[in-house]
This record gives C-alpha cells, structure tokens and sequence, in this order.
C-alpha cells in the first residue's frame, strides 16, 4: 500500500551527507554541456520519505557555487547551474531571500539592512515563533474560562490566572521588543498597532495591581481590562488579515455612520409621535406593561421593532383598539426597517467594495515592491539593462527554500524566462512572487499496499473484476442510494420498534464492507485522501464498534447517547450526494470556497464578543440563575430573582440565557446576534438591574448585527459574484499561467474518453488531491511519467499547443503546477482580478506604512457605477 | 399675486381661433426672412392661463403647413417654418407621430398600418381611456371589501358585487378586441399576455356561473377566481414597469430554485438530525409541546428558525438540559441563516443586475427602432442619404403636442442639429426621443398678487425691511430651531400639566405668522410650491382651527385625537432640518429618488398580498374572532375558538390578527412579510384547522420574504450604488444635455454670490420647482429674460461656454431645458449608464416580441466580473 508519496511536497527531510567523492555523476538531459572544471564537490542528498523508503540525490558542485549538477533516481530531469557573475555577499542574498519571501507569503518587511538584524528578523519571523505566538493569544483569551465569574469547576484562585497572564503579556513584549531591535526606529514608534501593544500593556499591569490591591484589602475588584484582551491579538503583524478587515470596516463606518444618524432621527421622531398617540390612552402591553408611556421607552421599543423582534406584539394594543392605528406601524416599518436597513446595507456595500479594492491594489504594490528590492540585490548590469542571471537565480532559489528541489528550480527558471534570453529583466522577476504561490506536485507511481506485497494475489484475476466492480461509476451510485434509504430509515424508526435495530446492522455491514472494498482498491493512503472516506470511516467504525460493545453490554446510557450523536453523523454522508449532482456543484464550489474566508469575519465577531463578554459578565454575573421551571418543586424560582416575576424572561424559561460564566455568556450573545427575542433578554436584565442596561444589548446589536454582519453580507455579496462569474470564465489565469500551460507543466481537467483508467495509475502527491478525487471527471497528469504498472496508455493531449519561444517541456520533467479554476485563496482571486489593470511593471505609489490609505483615483467612483455595466 | 405660470407647462388650455384675416404679423427674430408666399392663414391661439388670464399667440401659415410664423407676446422668439420638400401625407405624418410618441413614452407601438387602425391605436393610447382602465382596475381589486367576508358594514349582495366584476371584464375585453383589430393577428394571437386574460376571463366566468349554481341550490360556494384578479390588471399592456419586474423575478427564479434546493435538502437533514438527537428525550416547548418528536414538526420548527422568528425559544429545552446541544443549532443557524440566506440574496442580486442590464438594453433598442421608423417615414434622399429636413421636423412636431409651443419646437430643431447642416440625418434624428423627455420650462417674470396689486403698500420701505428679513437664512433657522424646541416641548408635555397648552398656543401662534410673513414675501403661488409649506399650511391651520373650535366648546373627545394626529404631524417638520444639513443631501437625495421607483415592487406585492389574502380568507374566514381579552368578562374565550386554550396565539392576544375581511388580512400578511413571531400565527391557524395549514403561511413566507423581498434588497443596492455615483460624478449627461449646456439653454446650479436676491425675480414655470426651491443655493436661469421690476441685476454668467458650430441662443429664447443631476427616474439612470456602451446608431437586434429575451452576450458574465474592479 505504499508507493503514494508524503502530503504536500516530495521530499520530507533531507540529510545532506558530505562525502567528497569527487565522483563526476553526470546525467542532466540539459543541451548546454557543464563547463569543465577540476574541483568538484559532491553531496548525496538522501531523501527521506514518509513511507520509510529512501532515495538518494546527487549533486556535484564547485565550491564557488557555480555549477551544480544534480541527479537524483526521483526524477530524470536535474538541474544546471552555470554562473559567472561576480559573486554575491551572503548578506544580499539573505537579504533578497527575505524580500522574495515576505513578497511569496504576502508580508511587508520592514527591517534594518545588517545582518544581524536581518537574523533577527528571520528569527521573528519563525514558522515556531508564529505558532506559539498563536497559542500565547489563545491560552490568554481562554483564561476567561478560568477566572472568575468561572465555568463551574474550572475555577482557579486569580493569582494562577494573573500569572499566565503576566506570562502572555511579557511574551507578546518580547515580540515587540524583536520587532523594535530590527526595525528602523522611526518607522517602530510611528506604528499605531506597536504603540497600542504598549498602552494595552500598561493598562493590563494597571488593572492588575489595582484589582490584586483591592482584592488583597477585601473590597470587591473589576478585572476591566479583561475586554482588552483580545486587541493584543489584533495588533499583532500576524494577524494581517483580520487587521485589514477591520480597517476596512473602520473605514466603511463614517459614511454608515450618516445613514444611522438620519435613522435615528427618524426612529426619534416616529417615538415622539407613537408615544404622544398612544402614550395616555391606558394601553398595556399583553405582559401588563404601560404602553408607549415613556419617551426612552418607547425609542427603545421602536427600536427593537426596526430588529422586527417585538413585531406583531408591538402593534396588538393598538391594533385592538382600531386598525388605523397600524397605519402608523406599517409606514414607521417601511421607513425604517425595509428602507434603511436596506440602505445601510447599500452603503456598506458600496463602500466596503471600495475599500477591499483599495487593500487589495496596496498588497499588490506592496508584493512588486518587495521583489523590486530583491531585484536590484540581485541584478548585474547587461548592456544598458540590469539583468538577473541564471545563476544568480539559482543561489537565490537554493537559500528560498530546503524543499524546493533542483529540477523544480529549473523548471521555475525556464517558466519565468517568458523571452528565452536566458536572463531575467525585471518584468520577469516581478513574476516570482505569483509563481512561487502556484501549488507544485510532482508525479510519482502508485502501486498500493496490496500489490506491492502480495502482488499474486492482488493482480489475480478474480481480485482484478472485484477492484474494477468498486471502481465502476454504479457501485458509488449504489452506496450513495443505500445512504439515502438508511437516511429514511433513520427516520422512521422510532424507539419502540425492534425491526430497526437489525436494519441498523444490516445498513452497518454494507458499509463496513464498503469501506474495507474501497481500501483494498484504491489503498489505504488514497482511501483516506478523500475527507468523505476519513468520515465514513470513523463515524461507521465507531457505530460498529459501539453497537457491539452495547450488543454485549446489553446496557443504556451514555453509550447511546453517543450512538445517537454517530447516527445523526451518518445522515450527514447524503451531503456528499448533493455535491455530485452537476447542476449543484457550481454552488456548492462556490460555497465552500467562501467558508474559509468567512473565517476571517469569524475572528472579528469574536473580538468583539470577547469584549462584549467582559463587560456583560462583570455587569451581570450571578443576577439570574437557572433553576429550573418546575413550580411544584418549592425550590428557588424565577431564576432566583424576584424582579423577574412575571416578565416574559421568566415565562420564556430564559433562565439559562445569563451571563455566570464565559460559555453561557458567548451562547446568549449569540442569540442575540441571531436578533430574535433579544429585547425580551434585553428587558429580563433591565429588570434586575436598571432599564439603562437595555443601553448594552442595543450597542450590541448595532455594532455586531448592523455593522458587522451587514459588512459580512457585504464580503459574500461580492465574493460570490467574483467567484460565480470565475467558474463561469475560464480565463482568469494570469500571464503566468498560460506559460505554464502551453509548457505542459499544468495539472488538467479532461473531459474523460477512454482514459479514466489511466488515471488510476497516477496519483499525485498533493495534499489537496482529496477535492480532486472528489470530481468525477478525473484530473490527469498532462504528458506524465507516472509508473504504468498496467501497460495502459500514456497520456499526452493537450500539451500540442506549441509556441514559438515557448518548449514543452513536459516530457522532461515531473514537476507539475496546479492551475486550480477554483482558487485556493477569495484573496487572491480579487489579485488576479485587480492585476489586469496595472501594467505589468507598475510598482505604485511608494507604500511606506500599509496603514496608509492610497490616495483614491478621483475618477474611481465615477468609474465604478459606470463599469458596473459595462459589457 | 400673478405671474407665476401654470404648472408644468406653459399653455394649459389652447383655443385656436382661425380668423383668417390674412393680416401678416411679423416680428421674428430670425436670420433668415420668410420666403415670400401670398396667401397666409393667421391664426390666434390664446392661451388661457390658470391666473386666468389670457395671453394671445399669432401663428400665421401657409395652408398647405410649409411656413409658420409665430409671434406672441409671450416670448420674443417665434418659430419659423420654412419647406419646399415633397409633401407628407397625413398617414405618414401620424404613423411618425405615434412612433416618436412610443419612443418617448416607452411604448412598443405595434400596430397595423393603415388609417383606421392607426385611429384605433391613438383611441387605446388615450390618456383617459387609460384613467378607466385604471379606475376599473382598481374597483375590481376593491371588491374584496364588499364581498364575503365583508368588511363589517360595506357587506353587499353578491350579485351586486359580480355584476360590477362582470362590467370589469367587459371593459377589460372591450380594450383586447381593440389591441386586437389594431394589432397584426399573428402577433396577437401568439403574445402571452393577451392569451393570459383570455383564460383569465373564461375562468372567472366559469366560477361565477359555478357560484351561483351553487349558492342558489343552497350549497356553499367558493369564489376561487378572485385570487386571480390582480393577473388582469398585470397583463394589459399599461402595466409595462410591473410586468417588467414580474418577468426579472421569474428569470431570477431558475438560479434561485438550485439554492433553495440545496437549502431545504439541508434543512431536511438537519431535521433528520434534531428529530434524532432531541426526540426521544421527552423534552417539552415552554407551551407544552413535545419537542422535536415528529419529523415533519421538525423541518416547519428549524425552517421557522431560519427565519429567526423562534429564536433562541427553539434552543432553551435543549440548552435547559446541556450546553453541548447549543452547538447543533449554532451550526445550523451558521449555515442555514448566516450562510445560505446570504448566498440567496447574492444569487439574486446577481441574476437580478444581469436582467435588469438586459431589460434596460431592450428598451433603448426598442426606443431607437420606433424612432428609425419614424426617420425611415419623414426622411427625404439629399444626396447619397437620407434626411430630415426642418419643415418635415416642425410638421411632426406640431402634430406631436398640442402643448408644445412654436418657439420651443424651435429650440429642439436647433439642438438636435448638432452639425449645423440644417438637416437631420438619422443618428441626430434618434436623439429626439431624450430630447422630448427633457423637461423643459420657460422663464417668466414673477410679481407677487401684493406687489401686483398694492405695489405702494408692497413696495414701501419697513415693507422691503420686512421681506428681507423674511428671506434672510436667519430667518428660516429661527423657526427651524422653533420647531425643534417645539418638539422637545411636545415631548415633555404630559395630559396632567397646564403649562403646556399656553406653550402649544404660542408656538401656533408663532408658525402662524410665519406662514403669514412667507406668503407675504414670496406669494401665494411661490409658497404654496414647496411641499413643506403646504404641509406646514395645513398642519397649522388645522391645529389652529381645531384648538379654537376646542376652546370654544370646550369638550373632549374626538377633536382630542385629531389634535392629537395633527400634533404628532407636526414633529414631522423636523425632517424638514435634517434634509438641509449638507452631509444627508446626498443620502436624503439618494433616498427619495429611489423611493418612487419602489412603488413598483409595492404593486407586485400587492399582486402576491392580493393572491394570498384571498386563498387565506377562504380557508380560515370567522375561524378566529377578536372578543376581548378579559377573563372576568366571561365572554366568548380564546379567540372564539376552544382549540386556542392555552396556545400562545391566545396568549399573546393575536386575536384581531384574523383572516375575517380584507383589511384584517392584509394587516395579517404585512406581519407575516415582517416575518416575526409568524410561526405564532401560523401554528394557531394550525390548531383550529389542520396542521397542513402552516404550508400556506411557509409558502407565503418563501414568495414574499426569501424572493421578493430579496429582490427589492438587490434593486435597492443596485439603485443606490448608481444614484450615488451618479451624484458623485458630473458627468451623466449625454451629449444632447452636453449641448444644451453649451447653447446655455439649460438650468444651471450655480454657487451663490451676489446674485441671490436676482433669483427672486425668476421664477420657473415648473412642477417641480418646490424641490428646487428646497436647495439653499439658488437655481438660476442663466441668461434670463425675466421681468426685471425691481431693476436688479440680469444674470447671464455660466452661458459664455461658446464652441465652433454652436450657438449661444440663450438670449433669443426663453425656454430652458431641465438638466437635473438627481435623476427623476432609476430608469432613466440606467439607460444612461447604459447609451454609452452602445454605438450611436446601434439599433441592435430586432425585438418582435419585448417578451423575448436578448441573447446573453456570452462573454457578458465574464466580463461583468471582470468591469466589476475595473479602474
């Protein structure tokens, strides 16, 4: 079962063994001869790969790093290097490694030019460094679980907490204080997110010693700067994304903020008039509360009607009294609920686009900017044109990067050389960046576990029909309709009935026996490629092997809970159905390429629940209790609050919705996120507190439900209409791209003919082949070297398409690029998007601080209304 | 208090007196001189003014209608019409005229081209015939009043009410046999619409006989055809901008029907999963329904919580038990309501931007292939091509309009003559139909009735002290901030106090003689323009009178609720402030001019209230009565409905929220539209009915919420984008309004200097002058001829713009076009937006059918993606 490669890249770790041999092993298929020189050194680069195996790579060089030869049993093509510019210092070269990498993973380097700064910075920007960066702000945010008001048993004294705290914040200022040894001084002290870092600082210290100060003399302390917390995370350079999109809602906000005055003004002009026409008429509400008899009142309640929640309630009384009365709430509801509220989704609209197109256009410039850098580093004059080498590119490529193998360099050479001169100017080099975030792969043989160790068997003949009935279109279709009928039957059972129990192991066996075909077919390793395959699996298993133990046991209890829980896993399974019905699957591609985006708007709500968090727990811990509902019981009612007899909070049975600890806390402001009933929380807290508290469940709602979600509506609005109108086109891949195509270097959906075999036969060590597998036309390996085991047809359509100055290469190597129509990233769609626009060489304005607005095109918002319909 | 024009126009009433006293009356201001002709009819046409006074025009001309003279006292310029080329038969000259006036009015003319159905067509185009239709419309939709269930009081016999609706048909048949003899059969015969009320007419006939038989035999009959009433009034042709949205919604449809599938299959899982999970447990909802327990129970409860109407109530049994089951429903609400919801309405508003962009397109391709027609008609061959010349122009031009005047026509010739060549070709000729939605007004002097009348008394000095004063910008901030106080007072004041009634008497006193002063100052014809002045007017005086007539009787009661209504009016004025701020023009602007064009999708939810009220009124009428909520009373309990015992529709007194009459209806669905607490009221018609009964509240839910109402989302977007970049940019004129400019024809805003007190002297015969009179910056007539009584100076800045080949003729003329950059219609805007994609003379395909759609230019979707970040 082995043959298939590690995830995502083909070599795991390499051991390099110098051993001087001096053995001139020569095999490169390159035409240009290496030039003859004495001294050569070779290593033996010894790949280790998950499975186990090893194989050995060769490569020879001088120890001028000017010619490398490689070559390796991996893969036929190796790489030449042949330099002879005028050597390069070590520091430039890190140096343009590092402007090469920030432009690659999108960052904005901003470092002293000294080596030791630059050691510094690469030590900052440590893959490890990051990652416990990470953890550091999750272990801060999650002390909330532990301090008081505490998850129940999870407490700890605060002097614990405060210590992990403290243990944050002095790491968060180590960062800053790397951060400040290798940035130029001005451009650190300049820096809004660093000097918010040191105020959140001492803020925290503050809080600290005043809260251990008044703890310690027995008076009752407020950690207030708990809400602050989750702003450490933010100002942190590695949370650019979320960052940018706070920016852009910061930058959305002033012209929202017009649309919510006028609404105001018109919500308090309509509270003027409801509560003067109902105000003293002796109306109550259903729950006895006087109708429109205040002012504040009724702005509140009039608000709440624009969130719709008090709808139809609010308009009974009246409505009782005379139906004209609705006249009032039916104009005051068009006005302020599906008029403005539509606006203010217009305007966020229209000026989130903008924005967004603004961040994108930055990081862009920025990206070229950097590889700018790293260009003049690089480049030696040729003729009147500075130039950069071949081999200079190669000892740029080589410090990049371990995992990059060498063929893999030439290849990158060869794409990026658009005009064959053997040299890249700049315009080329600009291209870097775009080709170094193309996904690679090579194309590797795939034998499975099977018939690498019990080949007589797994090739039989009665084993070959079996693997090609698994393999046929019909039998997917028939495990897929047997999901739905024990979909079905999952439903109709019902507790009583003994027939689905057998069912059940019936529904169970046949999908055991599936899993187990599907295994000894395709192989372990490809078997679990597929994430519908590792679900299956676990949730079948898992069924299986508690249904037995509960067979033997003969026991109820949790056992079936967890049953339950896998039985509802298992309905699941029909989604996968969905997805292959074709009319769906733009869709649902189109779906699933926006979740992940969304993640990023899942970061700034949780910023702001954190806050919102905070400040509730502290205001309303401990005030409403859940005590259940059962009158007869005598025991603490009323959510063990008096205030709340009576009020729909208690006959709602709300109890649980209170603010005891951080979970509770994060459910009700869910809730109140989904809008519904939020006023009758809103009231319940009024009740027990003071009516001013209505004051913070309004601001919630207006800062996370107006603001944020309209601007989340907002991102999906226009990511959907970018990704709908790019699986509609097929021609979004830059210049870039095509190259590659027209090389035959590029990963291929093909209608499928007779080829669907072949497929078979290629698997490609790709992380995200799982998705690839998932469609039914299979992607093939255009031109590929793949082991053919079963003597089937070699596949080379598509790569025809010659070019004059372009060769295809595809024969000569096995590394291939994964142009993927569905793009990985929303974010670089929206580059793609905005690339065509600049030319080619245009590196903008210079972006000092990327806080900074680009100044906007006058004619940009001209522009904008007309190009929207522009055909 | 004269002086000041009729609204709209200039003529309101022409009678042409033909005396043919043969005297010639040439004062013309023309270069060139009349060719001299000896017999010249001249004649008189008074123009009767609603000041009724009368101005007198001479028109003298030639009988066989070659040359026209026109002098009046109105104006200096006249028209002069001079040809020599072939003579037009009337035929021709009328099929011309009804082509321009379709083109103009967005008609698709269609008929047969002969004399008599030429006639015909203009009888069905009659303005007044088309007043009936839709009075009749409305009278048949209004019949629901009357009928059963009636609203209580307005119940008339049944045969009554059929009577009329059968004269309703006949009238509707009356106009399709007209379409029909002046349309061609084929066309006829295979249009949609015409076969629509054809089976429309026989269904209704069909239910009527049926519910007379019924109804006479003693049986119960259903009136089942009312449902399809308001399909009558969409399918006559006079419905173009309703069918027109009809037809954009039912092409959005297909995209949107894959979604909604996804969606409900999800929610079928996801119920699958609930009912699983929570079913067994013997949970219970707070009303004591079994929780979770039926599979069909669980897909209407999480649909219902989709529509986050039973929010978190859906959640809390679970919760109530473990926190852990919160995370079913937050993933549910993550995907189903964040997610879906929001991918519907991108759906839609992708789909809704393309066939918008496409209805947009057919309509100015159908506008230029009339207008071609017409050119084809009019043209004479001069040289290689073809043309119009300026008699054939002014003859069309005559029979166009009877509201036109010579000079103006005038005005249009020289316009539309871009080249000076003195002939129009055909693509000058296609801007005619633009040109004619212009509006255009005339500049006229301007004295008040005082001045008029008792210019000593007006004109004295305290009396000039006093309009100064009046017109000073303090002035109006005063009471501005009058009205603002007055409204906190209004606010402050309860029933109990005494201090308030002095106070609302000063205050009425106060606007009174502010009312007074203006209409002093400007005149009453000039006051009474502004819409807050009119409203101010009555809302005062109304008070006022009304607060007399209380002092005098000195009895409560009624007049106290109109009091109170007029009280609650008046803090409306304050909206009056905000629109003046400078930072809400924009959206206040934006806002109004989108409102209108929301009237729209008022109608088509009309059409779907209308459909829906009459199924529900049907199914549920006197099921739920309103008896009072009063338990001691001991009355009829629970809604007169048993099965209501404990249900929260009893308990949340929804009574009156019953399907009895077309007014409780109708207040029903709006609250079902708002969508809260729906799920109430639809399990409360369950109960007393069948639980299959929540289907029809479900669907009214997905057609009027999840659809229409997403698309109205989508046009509101769509609008505001284009209206706020219209109103951002300058430059959305065409290049007719580009000429006009140049020709200093056009009304210009123009940044106030010294010339305000000059604007006070012109004033504009124009319906719309009240929102402009709303703007602090004047609108000025640039190069006005207006009286200039009070000797002040004439404004001729703005006009001096000369440019080869144009004339500067805004001395010679008084008539001005109306260049407003707030558009009056979003249609207007985007056919605007979209002229400039076309070539001039582009007359794209040819439409037959305006039902047809255009076919999609396939690379459209691409590009619109693309156009969409375009700089």
């Amino acid at each position: 079962m082995a043959g298939v490669e590690g995830e995502g890249s083909v070599v795991e770790e390499v051991v390099v063994v110098e051993n001087n041999t001096g053995l001139h092993h020569n095999k490169e298929t390159n035409d240009q001869p290496p030039p003859p020189k004495e001294e050569r050194i070779k290593s033996n680069l010894v790949l280790r790969k998950s499975d186990g195996r090893e194989r050995s790579l060769s490569v020879s060089y001088q120890p001028d790093g000017e010619t490398v030869f490689v070559i390796s049993d991996l893969d036929d093509a190796a790489a030449h290097i042949s330099d002879t510019d005028p050597p390069i210092t070590d520091l430039n070269l890190q140096l343009a490694r590092t402007y090469v990498e920030d432009a690659r993973d999108g960052r904005h380097s901003d470092f002293k030019l000294s080596e030791r700064h630059l050691r510094l910075y690469h030590l900052y920007q440590n893959i490890w460094g990051q990652c416990l960066l990470y953890l550091v702000i999750a272990l801060h945010l999650l002390l909330a679980l532990f301090e008081k008001p505490a998850v129940p048993g999870l407490e700890i004294t605060y002097w614990v907490t405060m210590l992990v705290e403290f243990g944050a914040i002095c790491f968060y200022l180590f960062r800053l204080t790397l951060i400040s040894v290798f940035t130029p001084l001005t451009r650190f002290w300049s820096d809004t997110k660093h000097m918010l870092i040191i105020i959140l600082t001492v803020l925290t210290f503050l809080d600290m010693v005043i809260y251990i100060g008044l703890t310690e003399s027995g008076h009752y302390g407020v950690r207030w700067s708990r809400a602050l917390r989750p702003l450490f995370a933010v100002n942190f350079p590695e949370m650019r994304q979320i960052r940018r999109s706070f920016r852009n809602l910061r930058r959305t906000l002033p012209d929202v903020v017009n649309v919510l005055f006028l609404f105001f003004f018109s919500l308090a002009i309509f509270a003027l008039m409801a509560y003067k026409l109902f105000g003293e008429r002796g109306l109550v509400w259903v729950d006895g509360r006087p109708y429109f008899s205040n002012y504040w009142d009724s702005i509140f309640d009039l608000y709440v009607l624009v969130t719709t929640a008090n709808n139809p309630d609010i308009m009974m009384p009246a409505f009782d009294e005379s139906a004209y009365y609705v006249v009032f709430f039916v104009v005051f509801l068009v006005i302020c609920y599906f008029i403005y509220m539509n606006i203010i989704l217009a305007v966020i609209y229209n000026n989130y686009r903008k924005h967004l197109k603004n961040e994108v256009r930055k990081s862009v410039y920025s990206k070229r900017q950097q590889l700018s850098k790293a260009f003049e580093i690089l480049a030696v004059s040729s003729g009147n044109k500075r130039v950069v080498t071949r081999g200079r590119f190669m000892q740029l490529m080589r410090t990049l990067n371990t995992k990059t193998n060498p063929a893999l360099i030439n290849v990158y050479w060869i794409v990026l050389d658009t005009d064959g001169s053997d040299v890249l100017d700049k315009g080329e080099f600009l291209r870097l960046a775009d080709l170094l975030n193309v996904e690679v792969s090579e194309v590797v043989d795939r034998t499975t576990f099977m018939g690498h160790f019990f080949p007589r068997i797994y090739f039989s003949t009665p084993s070959s029909i079996l693997r090609t009935i698994v393999k046929h279109k019909l039998f997917q279709v028939f495990f897929d309709v047997l999901t739905l009928i024990n979909a079905v039957v999952i439903g109709l059972a019902t507790s009583d009935s003994e027939w689905d129990d057998t069912a059940e192991w019936v529904f169970l066996s046949l999908f055991m026996l599936e899993i187990i075909l599907k295994m000894y077919t395709f192989g372990l390793r490809r078997f679990f490629k597929k994430f519908w395959n590792v679900f299956d699996f676990f949730v079948i298993g898992a069924a299986f092997i508690l249904g037995l133990a509960e067979a033997i046991a003969d026991e109820e209890g949790k056992s079936r809970l967890t049953l339950d829980v896998l039985l509802v896993l298992r309905v699941l399974r029909l989604v996968k159905i969905v997805g292959s019905v074709q009319r769906f699957k733009v869709i649902v591609h189109t779906i699933s390429k926006i979740v992940p985006s969304l993640l990023t708007y899942g970061a700034i709500m949780l910023v702001f629940y954190y806050m919102f968090a905070m400040v509730g727990m502290e205001s309303f811990q401990g005030l409403v209790k859940f005590t259940g509902y059962d009158i007869e019981e005598g025991s603490e009612l009323y959510c063990s609050n008096e205030a709340l007899i009576h009020s729909p909070f208690w006959k709602d049975h709300y109890c649980n919705n209170n603010f005891n600890d951080v979970i509770h806390t994060f459910i009700v402001l869910f809730e109140l996120t989904v809008v519904n009933q939020w006023h009758v929380i809103a009231y319940g807290y009024a009740d027990v507190t003071d009516p001013w508290a209505r004051f913070y469940f309004m601001l919630f709602h207006l800062v996370c439900v107006i603001v944020v979600l309209n601007i989340f509506t907002a991102f999906v609005l226009e990511v959907f209409i970018l990704e709908y109108s790019a699986s509609h086109q097929g021609h979004l891949e830059n210049q870039m791209e095509k190259k590659i195509q027209e090389m035959g270097l590029s990963f291929r959906k093909k209608k499928k003919k007779s080829s669907r075999v072949s497929q078979e036969n290629l698997v490609i060590s790709d992380s995200d082949s799982s998705e690839i597998d998932d469609i039914d036309e299979p992607w093939k390996a255009v031109g590929a070297v793949g082991g053919e085991a079963q003597g089937e047809v070699k596949v080379t359509e598509g790569a025809s398409n010659f070019y004059p100055g372009f060769k295809d290469i595809s024969g000569e190597t096995d590394v291939r690029f994964h142009i993927s129509k569905r793009l990985k990233n929303v974010e670089v769609l929206l580059q793609k998007m905005f690339e065509k626009e600049l030319t080619e060489d245009d590196l903008g304005p210079k972006i000092d601080t990327l806080d900074q607005d680009l100044t906007d095109n006058p004619e940009y918002v001209a522009a904008q209304g007309r190009t929207l319909w522009s055909l």
